[in-house]
C-alpha cells in the first residue's frame, strides 16, 4: 500500500480545503474531527507523508508524540471530559477512512455511552468554538 | 491522579507476576493481552513510570513510539490481520483498567466483527504461541 497524495488530509495540509484548525507547527496540523465520536474529538495530522503508522518514518512518530500528548491534555481541560481515548487506525478493515497518518483524541464523558453522539457531521459553529477552547489550553 | 506502584503492570515489569512476553528492552516490555479483543492483541508497556499518556514524560513517549510501530508491523505480519488498531486509554471512563501507561495493538480481521472475540481470558498455550510468532517477526 502506497501513499496517495490526493487524500483529503493532504489537501487540508496544502490549504486546498478548509478545516477547524486548533494548532499548526512545522510538524503537524491539529484540527477538529467534523464527524466527532464525542464532543471535542480532535485529530493530530503529522505533516510527514505516510499512509498510516505501518509505513511512517519512526523519527516522525517520535517527533509528533509530545504534541499528541499536549493535545490530549488540552482537550481534557477544555471539554471537562472524564477520560481520553487515543486511537489510530491502520487500513480500512480497522476503520481508517483517510489514508494519511492521523491520531484521534476522543474525550469520554461519564454517563454518556461511548459513541452515542456519533453518526453525523457536527455543527460548524460548535466546532469553531471547540477549536478555540482547545487552542486556549494548549 | 498519581501513579500507584502496586499496579499489575508494575509487578510484571518487576518480575513479580508472569506474562506472555513478546519482547523486552531497556525502554519497554511487549506482551500479549490475556483478555484479547481479537487474536494477537498485544500490549506495549513503557518502563518509565506514568499513570497514562496525560502524565507521561514526553521524552519517554518519543522514545517508545518506534517500538510501538515495530510491534504493529510484526503483529500484522504474524497474524495475517487485515488492519491494526492502535489504542491507548486514559482514566477509567475511557476504558483504562491498569493505571500504568500502555498501548494496545489490536489486529482486525475482515469479516470478523470488531470485539466479537472479546470477553474472556485467552488460552495460555495460544497466547504463548502468538507471543513466539510475533517475536519472530519483530
Amino acid at each position: 500500500m502506497t501513499y496517495d497524495p490526493s487524500n483529503i488530509f493532504a489537501k487540508i495540509l496544502k490549504g486546498e480545503l478548509p478545516s477547524h484548525k486548533v494548532y499548526e507547527d512545522e510538524l503537524a496540523l491539529v484540527m477538529m474531527d467534523i464527524f466527532p465520536q464525542s464532543r471535542g474529538h480532535t485529530l493530530i495530522v503529522p505533516k510527514a507523508r505516510s499512509r498510516n503508522l505501518l509505513d511512517a518514518d519512526p523519527a516522525a512518530l517520535s517527533a509528533v508524540m509530545p504534541l499528541v500528548q499536549r493535545v490530549a491534555v488540552a482537550v481534557k481541560a477544555a471539554t471537562g471530559a472524564d477520560g481520553i481515548r487515543l486511537a489510530q487506525f491502520n487500513e480500512a478493515p480497522a476503520g481508517q477512512t483517510v489514508f494519511h497518518l492521523h491520531f484521534h483524541v476522543i474525550p469520554v464523558y461519564e454517563g454518556v455511552p461511548f459513541g452515542a453522539h456519533a453518526g453525523g457531521r457536527a455543527d460548524d459553529d460548535a466546532l469553531a468554538a471547540l477549536a478555540r477552547d482547545i487552542a486556549a489550553k494548549l
